[in-house]
């Protein structure tokens, strides 16, 4: 079943455009792992923050990504840059209107 | 620019699959209307919501989307079901790593 990750991540001020360099960085090794969709943003109303918009496989797909070394590396650049304030939610989808 | 909104809105107990009927009914309008992806879903952790994940071709192609005929029939369908519990954020999405 298609796993949902979706959340915000605050970053210390000015760090932000950082934060999304460290997302985006082209890594073919996520869709290998079973990530469908990965989409990074950026919005006026919080300048410090990150958003991400993540669709896999399956919620273990998800989780055992997690574990592998080019995430592991991003988890560890990103780190200096966060500032704690985060938040999200995950869900399993169950259909679209956008298709039968 | 791609526009993300991302979402998720209480249910009346009990109400929730009712809820995700009205959102995945298949419908041709959103794509014409500039939607690029629509996934509805459920969590065991939150048993009476529904979230939601969209992109938009635009923020703009998303405000204009919400004037059509069939979405007001939807929202109008939608409100009895809702608890008034709900939240989310939205972005502009700068990059993936899954494409250059």
């Amino acid at each position: 079943m298609t796993f949902a990750n979706v959340g915000h991540l605050g970053t210390a001020h000015g760090r932000r455009d950082e934060l999304v360099a460290i997302l985006t960085r082209r890594s073919d090794r996520l869709a290998e792992a079973g990530c469908l969709l990965y989409e990074v943003g950026v919005s006026d109303d919080k300048p410090d923050a990150v958003f991400v918009v993540e669709l896999w496989e399956s919620a273990e797909a998800h989780r055992a990504s997690l574990t592998l070394p080019e995430v592991q590396a991003s988890i560890a650049a990103a780190r200096p840059l966060l500032s704690g304030d985060f938040g999200g939610f995950r869900f399993d989808v169950v259909g679209s209107p956008l298709r039968d």
